[in-house]
């Protein structure tokens, strides 16, 4: 999606250890005009995957998730992330761990807001080794719903969630998908 | 605002403790539709307060923040919850203690993303204690930007948020306003 790519070499920053900073438009400072695009684009890539609702996890996949909610017209719902959970009869849960933070937390979905006959798309901002997705393909199974797409503002192709959800034989749509970085530039890839 | 009220009374549950659970369109479930009128609806009250920038606190008010910044055309901050800081040199804190959770939490907002004349409107899904809001009053104290209004989509107006933000000379708006809960219904303001 080319204005996605633009405002990537525009604004975002590559930090060591294959970090891309895009605080300033998607997980810190949020560009609403933006999100609102790319709500458009995730809602034409799977008009007709027969999405029932969305997925994603706090609080960096709300703003694009709560945008693709809106112009596929289904609710969005929000994984909570927590240090552990004790008390988990009417939740679903799963545990995710981070690359970035290095700490496993557990992620829940109240089951009241999941039925047998749901098609959820997941929604999240960055996808990197996939933990998040993991985690969320883990509650879907335990539910017993199907996932029809995972959608992901950036992916960096070249870790192994891309890979994870392909191999599940799950459409994957990313908005921009990073080949490589190269002398703290982003390549992007080209198909 | 009426929509919000009906939405209220079909879909919320008043719990003991005076609290209002409206997890199936608001805070963990979220429906997009509603969040965008409420965005429409916060920037049709606020469209000569001059607004720069909008502030949150993660992760539920998000997407009201995001649609309100999508109508009034101006970007979304939401600041960052964590048990506790080391690195702060770049950041912009405050204490937020949370009634609900019995925890204190820091935010944080990175420095970069204010300017001094910004003019800032801080938008949340509750205004009960105030201690959400209070935290980025204090950030903004800091950063000697202006606020120029608070805007949340459910206040509990017999709860001390509301007295400490007019206090304040702030310009308030609460989409929905609870006078009180009686026998688990909830009673809205009448002005």
């Amino acid at each position: 999606m080319k204005i996605l790519e633009d405002r990537i070499r525009q604004d975002g920053t590559v930090l060591t250890g294959n970090v891309l900073k895009v605080d300033n438009f998607l997980n810190h400072q949020v560009d609403p005009q933006l999100m609102n695009e790319l709500g458009q684009e995730f809602a034409r890539r799977f008009q007709d995957a027969h999405i029932t609702k969305i997925l994603t996890v706090e609080s960096s996949g709300i703003a694009p998730a709560v945008m693709a909610g809106l112009h596929l017209n289904v609710p969005v719902i929000f994984a909570r992330k927590h240090k552990s959970l004790t008390l988990t009869d009417n939740l679903y849960t799963a545990k995710v761990y981070s690359y970035t933070k290095q700490v496993t937390n557990e992620i829940s979905i109240d089951r009241r807001f999941l039925a047998a006959d749901d098609r959820v798309l997941i929604i999240d901002d960055f996808l990197a080794n996939g933990q998040a997705v993991q985690g969320l393909l883990d509650i879907a199974k335990t539910a017993q719903i199907t996932v029809a797409g995972v959608g992901v503002v950036i992916e960096k192709r070249f870790q192994k969630g891309h890979q994870m959800v392909t191999d599940a034989g799950i459409q994957l749509e990313a908005l921009a998908s990073i080949a490589s970085f190269e002398a703290g530039q982003v390549i992007f890839a080209q198909d």
